[in-house]
């Protein structure tokens, strides 16, 4: 390598404490998820291209792999490396329901790769997290209002700004749509879903000119995309528009569930939104998706839904409730803005070192502290100690450590940020809790406008 | 999906129990890297396809991506699925020289992969743990020392056979070859590297045919390739073949210094092995190989060496040492022969679920275990008591928890593996130590060779 090489576009790397900030924030969602019984499965990063192409939708998007020392045929491996999770995790139950105890409740936070033109907040690499709980042949419905809550917990724990999770049930949809006597549910859901990008007075012209709708069709499926609230009061805001259906009662039963049981949570918000529909995708009830606050152009950021038919081995059915939350797409955006750690090492302590000669009683310190779980490293090289206290500074170590001069002394431990130097017994000395970890902070200097 | 997906030779994947071990090993090494100070990193799966063949004997095994949408003109990205960790580190240290702190000490803990053809220990998908300290224009020798005893020290405390790291010193091997007066010790090291797979008798053949050494020669180096010491005694035993050159005193300090730096690690032995050359990669000094006991078939798991120059950007240099497990190679062979978790599920209590109408009550005494940091799932059908209990064993959840029939009384929880049976109250009980993780476990039935 002779020239200093420069970043692939799409392919976002972090620094050492913007790592830290993602392994904390993994093992923070790897706890709520595993505290509510779920699994941590991985699936291999590659399935075969059939799989991967049976969605249309996103076949534009594979990488497809091929063995250089088969360049000369130009025959592919015929596997490319999945694009979500949700293909590989229904491949992966299919192939091993023999082995899996049903309901299978499992998390997975890995990779995906898509070839599209990377973005703000669309990356050709990145992490996605996903919780599903997926049946065998059935799947309760209370189900929905676990995964909702689970997932909604994990948010509320995170060093992100808060985030809502808006709830629909594609039933209320389809029931409403059906009650107006519209004929294709499927096309106005569709032009509904575009709500976001679109004002409304033209997707209302949409709903006419190409969803076959009449004015008052359009007019009526509006205002239930409007309603939007934080407990089960949408059910008589949509009994008022006077539209009647049997799945719609159903679909307003289901999503009251919902909203209700996910009441009380702390530091997240989960509200009823009728305008959710999930155009593209295939789920059958339940619809999630979510807004991270002062960063809504992030569009939702966490999103799932039931499917009735995750999975099918012609005999058994595997239906499904899940949501995948983008985790690159927030958590890279928010370090643009400054998110990171006030550390590049775990090190709590730089054990300083008098001379070279003496590294053995350094490492002999160090050895000590780590005796305790003391993360901690020993000066590389003997320079002053003002230079050793820098290299501590520069890496965001709180604490030097200086053994003693003379034999029956103690070491004396330096906390750089205020100054203050006391003798401790490195056997039996921690760190006060908040110094174990590097600390999560967010730089202000980007981050006025949020 | 219509039938069920077989399995894709050389991409194992892991059951949850078997994964949960797999998340408890890299927990472990992530532990004992960070007491250590070392950062955690990741790199993209990707690299430039030059980077990636400028070492020209793996460049077989790459898998080159290609975006579907190009098909047409069959022009690749440009990129490839890296095939190890280093390629990608020393990339990474380049790119962001300026804004690393030096010595950087980093461990990387991803999967690469290989196209090569898949066999016992040997996959086309798998995951390495890589510690590196590198270095910006220099890097002191301590650092061998450090990197050998935190890798020792990271293995012992895994849950495989006992590992041997031999190690040995370039410099040993060069200087006594130089000073038995051979001309290119290249040659001779690549010969000596294969003492594995073939016969002392035969290397002594073909170290006369094909390196050019003499008998004596020849006689001498396999006579050094024969020492192997617990502690520095292989420094008298090499003195006695009578042959000096001041490369060897050189090498013999260094290793002498990692061998004494190293004593003392309970659970892992580290050896002076004077045998291991690494033949074909670039190291200058220190190298390593590991064994682990009953599996020395799988070759070494654990390798790596002092590399004088990891990377250079022209101007600046950047020497390194460092050392790479093979995770995949050493568990997925090891769960082969039984190793798995007594759980498939993190849940250590299975709230039970009296009937449909107080799924309420059962998920408020979940809602309470959880607040103590206690895994749980609530049942998922009212079915009989018997039942929900087998739905625990099936999963290896110890506990099961009975609401309270009438209000004022307490639930009652069972240990479902010794039938015990009391009343606690969910918003204190914690459960013993031993039981708060799966804990790892053998299953006898293939292990008995072992």
């Amino acid at each position: 390598m002779a020239a200093k090489p420069t970043p692939l576009s799409g392919y976002p790397e972090l620094l050492p404490a913007q790592r830290f900030v993602e392994t904390q924030v993994i093992a923070e969602l790897s706890r709520v998820f595993e505290l509510h019984g779920f699994a941590n499965i991985e699936t291999r990063a590659v399935e075969p291209l059939d799989q991967l192409l049976s969605k249309g939708e996103t076949s534009k998007e594979v990488y497809v792999l091929r063995r250089l020392q088969e360049e000369e045929d130009g025959k592919d491996a015929g596997i490319g490396l999945h694009f979500d999770l949700t293909v590989p995790f229904a491949r992966y139950v299919l192939e091993n329901a023999g082995k899996l105890d049903f309901p299978f409740r499992r998390y997975q936070i890995q990779k995906v790769w898509r070839g599209e033109r990377p973005q703000q907040g669309r990356f050709r690499e990145f992490t996605q997290a996903d919780i599903d709980v997926v049946g065998q042949g059935e799947l309760p419905f209370h189900h929905d209002i676990e995964v909702a809550r689970v997932m909604a917990e994990a948010l509320a724990g995170l060093p992100i700004p808060r985030a809502t999770l808006q709830i629909n049930n594609r039933k209320i949809l389809e029931g409403f749509y059906r009650g107006l006597g519209i004929e294709d549910p499927e096309n106005v859901m569709r032009v509904v879903d575009k709500l976001d990008k679109i004002p409304a007075e033209k997707i209302a012209e949409l709903l006419v000119t190409d969803a076959g709708s009449s004015q008052d069709q359009a007019r009526a499926v509006l205002a239930l995309a409007e309603i939007r609230t934080t407990d089960s009061s949408f059910v008589a805001a949509v009994e008022a528009l006077g539209v009647s259906h049997p799945l719609l009662a159903e679909g307003l039963d289901e999503l009251a569930q919902v909203i209700d049981g996910c009441q009380g949570i702390d530091g997240a918000d989960v509200v009823a939104d009728l305008r959710i529909a999930r155009g593209l995708d295939y789920y059958t009830g339940t619809v999630f998706e979510t807004r991270l606050a002062g960063y809504e152009q992030l569009g939702s950021i966490c999103s799932g839904g039931r499917y009735d038919r995750l999975a099918s081995d012609g005999k058994t059915t595997y239906p499904g409730v899940g949501i995948s939350l983008g985790l690159s797409r927030v958590l890279v955006t928010l370090m643009g803005d400054g998110l990171t750690a006030d550390r590049s090492v775990p090190s709590v302590v730089l054990v300083a070192l008098a001379d070279e000669e003496t590294r053995a009683a350094s490492d002999a310190l160090a050895t000590q502290l780590r005796g305790n779980g003391v993360p901690c490293e020993v000066a590389p090289m003997a320079q002053k100690f003002g230079k050793q206290i820098r290299y501590a500074e520069r890496r965001g170590i709180p604490y030097v450590l200086f053994p003693a001069n003379e034999a029956g002394e103690q070491p004396q431990l330096k906390d750089i940020r205020s100054g203050d130097q006391v003798a401790i017994d490195p056997a039996t000395w921690t760190p006060p809790e908040h110094d174990v970890r590097p600390k999560v902070s967010t730089s202000s200097s980007n981050n006025e406008e949020k």
